[in-house]
């Protein structure tokens, strides 16, 4: 069938290698890497300070009222950050997005590794700007750390995270899908190939609506680097408890994301 | 005048056959199947979970809050799904605007049905797993399930479902309307074409509006897959007294939509 | 210089007739007034029951909470009725828009006048579904009607809609301008050409924003329409006394705006 | 190399020299002038207002809630008028993002000069409309003066300031980005390119998140038009006290985004 297809039709691109040692030798390679880090940073230093501020500021009478502001915050820079860079870096800012990358064939080795590191580097750097400005506040208000809230098992701490990393990441691979304009899709051709425009935007709401459901149960982690820079800057054992499940959970849930994706939604059976 | 047209004039597209038996040798119908049933699942999953975590945690004073933050949550999945799976399943994600499909002709009979029970399906496991995180809260707070606020009547009811749905319904078919560009426009034909970008954007945004304006009378339905997996699992008589409503003012809006955008806006005559 | 342009240039569309009588004989013509009618109708529709039940739900403790809500709520249909019609009608779904566009010679004055006259009736209608829901709440609450609120100058009332309706009409001319691509532009026209896609969200933002500085004023008008269809249905004499400031105002701040866009931003020179 | 690149290929603009004095003869760049100015003007009456409008209505127990409602009327103003005007002006709206352009040779000397003139008045006259409207009002909430709060140190204002104007000025560089689609890109060259359609919506949203973050800190400046403006019409010691840190944070964080973008990001090396 590939000898007949028009000029419109589109080939997956090949499998990136798992030790792909050339792109190590090229600067937009590290290019990518400084992106990853001061965008993870920046992530961290705005949610971390908007959690920070609306706790400090919401009396007890209306304690449920930042919910929405946090979880704008958490979407709104994702969005902002992946429109940015997302020709720098692909604009993971997200473990699990780069490990989800992974097991697609999008991203190398050790790429992905760099990545994790560089992320994670980036939010111990964006949450300890949050402290260096406010000791006080920071210290009170739990420095935007992931904990299980009272009230809930760790079960459903995993599961939320499970399912809301797979929301994110499913987004994330439908709305950079080159097959969407693929010949065998029943829907109208004539809109398909241009959603793509709306891929930043449609990958920040995923954030948005999942920080809307999950705050009152973990806080939302559903990216390790974010949870893990928190933890560290606040560094007290409350954070460290539980943190395995903001690692466990995001990895269950790009990988589910990811074979979803590949072998039941872009599956190439007509 | 068929004839004449230019090479950037749009035919309607023939109406697709009631019983279209091609389709189910089709791995395309399948995973169409499989694509509704999933995002049915997080449709209610994540509003069901934001519905409970906002009763649970917001005090009385402040009651009325919440509504801003829901109204977000049903209206932002639907945009986030609705983009992934547009190319998958046409994104519909409610028997509604199944049904609306169908009376124009834009999906088969068999097409309509099997959505319609995967949607059930799906929102029925979307709205368990709630309560399986959480069942205190869950029981505690309604569950999520759409019944007539104290204070409203039945009449009042159907008829918030039923324009509510002609509001969605209607802005579905606008969005995805091939004839856009036709050329009996008065409209600046410079822009029209490619406002279907935001397709997916401006339907999301319809369920948000519909949720701000309606919250205060049933919960909004305007999705019978939405209002039955709801009722399933918290299964208590208050939410299945009022149940009827929320299958036939949905149907009736639809219907009405499609009747509108069929024989109104889209008439052909010059 | 017009035998030496190139092919992606603009030339303005000639000015409408102030009589076109050959739209009279035209169903798009027809069509356009029901679109007006049914967008005024639900604009009104949705947006009075957010404001009564926001009013009726949130206590006294929190009353200014509602205004972010109530604001999504006019900008956010704005956007997708404006999206759904903008090619049967233009969209204007408000008689200071009509009025602006008649200046600057894009509609007809029969169009013109036939405009707002559908928009005033489908406002009445629209409002008078919401009281036909709710009889007690609607009174209780004010109807949606717009006034000046205590400690405010009618001047200050006039001055804020004048402004508002600047904002709006201003980014309904600057969104849809042809001519946003002309060569005299100093800007990289590699990306200006494309931002049309956004006039209906830009336009709706545009709504949002005028409704969360002036809601503490007067609640907002900036669309005479929608004022007299509230005050029709709420009918008190205190929604009437100030009721020629919300058809004064809109028609002046449309005015400058037209002015401004024509003579100004638009105009050819070098 | 620049013998062989492809139609689709992309060149650099040429720096625009420091002394343009052609410029000061075309029509275009008065043009220009005005619309900075009216934008500006719009900016502060509607944030200005916004504020105002809050704090005079929100009661105590829920103080923290306008935040919210605020950061959104800074970020949608910055979207629709930045939308508006960017084939005019480029649509700064803001000296900060006037000084990175003038650093990265956007803009000329004399242009940057009058933007940030004209700038700075229409954001005195923005505010001043608002007084106007309420005097009372006005003196009581501080104007929407910026401001270090209670419990932060200077440094962490200035430190706020400078973080955020680079999150913003950022934004604004990698969205008006021409390179966008250069070929030592990793990312998928399919939908970098469209992109840039979101432009506005994204600087928007980088606005309406620091706001997010800082205004607990600062009440956010971020654009030293907007603290002086606010400034001048309170007119108070303890607007003044503070003021420097509003332009030279800004002006720092729009230096260091303009070396990022300029020497990292952009960087041309393979």
């Amino acid at each position: 069938m590939a000898s007949e297809v028009s000029a419109k039709d589109y080939q997956d691109p090949a499998p990136v290698p798992i030790f792909h040692v050339v792109e190590l030798s090229q600067w937009s390679f590290y290019r990518a890497l400084i992106a990853e880090f001061i965008a993870t940073l920046l992530f961290l230093y705005v949610t971390v300070l908007t959690v920070i501020g609306y706790k400090s500021h919401v009396r007890d009478a209306c304690g449920g009222l930042d919910h929405l502001g946090i979880a704008w915050a958490f979407g709104g820079m994702i969005f902002i950050l992946a429109y940015c860079i997302a020709d720098i870096s692909y604009g993971h800012i997200n473990p699990a997005v780069t490990f989800g990358s992974l097991l697609a064939r999008k991203v190398s080795l050790i790429r992905a590794v760099m990545y994790m590191v560089v992320q994670c580097l980036g939010a111990i750097v964006g949450a300890g700007i949050v402290q260096a400005f406010q000791m006080g506040y920071y210290e009170r208000n739990g420095g935007g750390a992931n904990m299980i809230s009272h009230g809930y098992s760790k079960g459903a701490g995993l599961g939320a995270e499970i399912i809301g990393t797979f929301v994110l990441v499913y987004t994330v691979f439908s709305a950079t899908d080159p097959k969407r304009e693929a010949k065998n899709s029943i829907a109208p051709i004539v809109y398909c190939n241009e959603l793509k425009v709306l891929a930043p935007l449609s990958i920040g709401f995923a954030v948005f609506m999942v920080h809307l459901a999950t705050i009152p149960i973990t806080g939302t982690g559903i990216n390790p680097a974010r949870s893990f820079g928190a933890a560290v800057i606040y560094n007290k054992a409350e954070a460290w408890d539980d943190h395995w499940i903001f690692w466990v959970g995001p990895f269950i849930g790009a990988t589910i994301a990811a074979l979803y994706h590949q072998f039941v939604m872009s599956a190439g059976a007509a």
